[in-house]
């Protein structure tokens, strides 16, 4: 096991109804809010009224329009002005992992002098930045309980993932009903990228029953849960769970004294994002398995047989690599199933820049230090094999 | 699912030789230390001297002599004393279990003018605490991730256990070299009390699979770990995951959203630790399989099904009372396999305070809410039938 130094301050309210208790919460800050949000989909479900009603007496700035991948310029930039000028206290955010990962960033670039893209590039450390609570309205990221944020600038195809401890969120509140909405590609989506999150941190070096066994219950419970979410948009018990699970994705606790994996999948994905703009999840989905099939060798074996025993219940008793070939085959059918489309053909990815992302990704990532290494050749094997 | 509330403030620094950082984080607080330790072990192994020499410049006042089943009086008077005298600023838990709940009743008690037993009684609500932080020599309790404490007043017969949010320590150093030198007993007495821990929250209603599967991975894991680290007291990678499996015991991420069980395996073994100061692992692994005979039952069954085929593999095709049955025996006979005495007679209790006993946990226990209610002829049969 690895030496480790962990912490997770952030308060987690979950359950139905719960944003009663958001003017209590709200109460430990000052006055000025800085509210940012997505498209709009917070007004259709009532949200954004019932949060306006709760916070009567508080002075509300608003930061609407935070795109998926969301966008250093204007988003960031915008969010960072609002603050300074008006004062703000408190950051609430309220939508899925793109709010948050964007307010993380005006959360520590409204308390720095210079350009926030040094903070997100970590040239500077951040030495303070504004307290955020979100109201949480998609499962998938895990960014309510991490201190993580990817921000994209698109006039460099750079997609990039930083975090500090500063951006814990000090309080997120999980309500499965508002998740009831989220349409079909999107929770389908969410499924996909905490599996990956989960798959990122098992498949490393250092691992112990106790992680072992907290990933397997995790995509087990991803796929039961997932699958029903899909099913029944309103089932309130997958919803719930599929909250929960989507919340340990990327704070650290199912892979604690593991050996840092170097989250292949997330390197390769971000590329993907950065030069097209495709959604997260359905990048690592397609990424994934073209990732395991390459990575598959005598050394990384047992991980796979482990993986596919228990998480797909393939037969223990059949051969090694029948089994690791079953698991990738069972994983790519899994997303399949659940209406990802699984060529980067599909989602207007073509050869045309596949060298370029290639070589962006071997440059920028550090794939060298990852499970098992990446370099330029090895990541294009693998986006090639995902065209 | 149910609605919940969490939060884990507490640092965790994990691994061998972490103790290098006691001085950073001990530069937040004051100068003025209270050194909270049990019997002296710690002098044994080198890490009194060890943090002394680390805590040069500092004033360290020292409570020595908190013994198992920590006693009101005299430690918990004592050591509040000595904060008020001291003008103490933070507390330095060194040891185990028992050294941190002390170490939180004091620190909630220095910071109230009255009788701290008003505090653990939860006739009045703590205000604030003194910091806490910790160096762990055990792992069983979970104390140094949690907010709870139990104190025992031997006048009275009572134990009783307390929590407050502020109880959380600020920092918990956890090197399981520390754990080499603990004894087969209390190794022994450390993995059933960690896995009642799982037990107490596994067997309950709205469980999911999510948190049933970290449950079966905690038990899974701590047999296998303890096992090696009884045939090996200096297993390192065992004495770490038993370290890491006993950390999550109480802090309720094993059973968030759970229905709350009512932990009534703890409850009767607290009345049998505050009349006769029995070990409390030892109690538990007494109480557990005899309790889980009580509470088999149709409604129960799958719980139990469930419970047999994936922590200890029973084979799921057979008959599910069968199934249930031998999961009860296999838990009997893991325990009985690690050398605890498996008989309330072996440790010094017979029948001759049962009523008494079963009496005072029927009143002041609150079973009547556990997952299966139980009276006080429940809990006497469930205490004849471990004698």
């Amino acid at each position: 096991m690895q030496n480790f130094d962990y912490q997770t301050p952030t308060r987690l309210i979950f359950g139905k109804g719960v944003i009663r208790k958001l003017p209590d919460v709200m109460a430990a800050f000052g006055k000025k809010v800085l509210l940012t949000y997505g498209g709009g989909s917070i007004k259709k479900i009532g949200l954004y009224q019932k949060v306006l009603e709760l916070l009567a007496g508080y002075e509300i700035v608003e930061l609407p329009g935070i795109q998926p991948n969301p966008k250093y310029d204007p988003s960031v930039l915008e969010g960072v002005r609002l603050c300074k000028e008006h004062g703000i206290d408190v950051i609430l955010a309220v939508g899925g992992g793109s709010v948050l990962d964007c307010s993380k960033a005006i959360a520590a670039g409204a308390c720095y002098d210079g350009d926030p893209w040094d903070l997100i590039t970590c040239k500077v450390k951040a030495k303070a930045a504004l307290p955020i609570v979100d109201i949480l309205t998609l499962a998938a990221t895990g960014s309510e309980y991490d201190i993580y944020g990817v921000i994209s600038r698109t006039e460099t195809n750079d997609k990039i993932g930083y975090g500090d401890p500063l951006l814990f969120p000090v309080c997120s509140f999980l309500d499965p009903t508002y998740t009831f909405s989220v349409n079909r590609k999107q929770t389908a989506a969410g499924i996909a990228d905490a599996m990956n999150h989960t798959i990122e941190q098992y498949f490393t070096e250092d691992t112990t029953l106790l992680n072992d066994g907290f990933c397997e219950s995790m995509l087990r419970s991803l796929m039961v849960n997932g699958r029903k979410c899909l099913d029944n948009p309103e089932d309130y018990t997958a919803r719930a769970e599929m909250m929960l699970c989507c919340t340990y994705g990327c704070n650290g606790i199912l892979a604690l004294g593991n050996t840092y994996s170097g989250w292949p999948c997330h390197a390769i994905e971000h590329a993907l994002s950065a030069y097209y703009d495709i959604t997260h999840g359905w990048g690592l989905a397609i990424i994934t398995p073209r990732w395991m099939q390459h990575i598959l060798s005598e050394r990384t074996l047992d991980r796979f047989v482990k993986y596919g025993v228990n998480v797909f219940g393939i037969d223990a008793s059949l051969d090694k690599w029948e089994i690791a070939r079953k698991a990738i085959d069972e994983t790519y059918a899994f997303f399949e199933s659940i209406d990802i489309p699984m060529h980067l053909r599909e989602v207007g990815i073509d050869e045309s820049r596949i060298d370029e992302m290639a070589h962006h990704i071997a440059v920028n990532e550090g794939l060298e230090e990852a499970y098992v290494p990446l370099d330029e050749p090895a990541i294009k094997e693998i986006l090639v094999a995902s065209l």
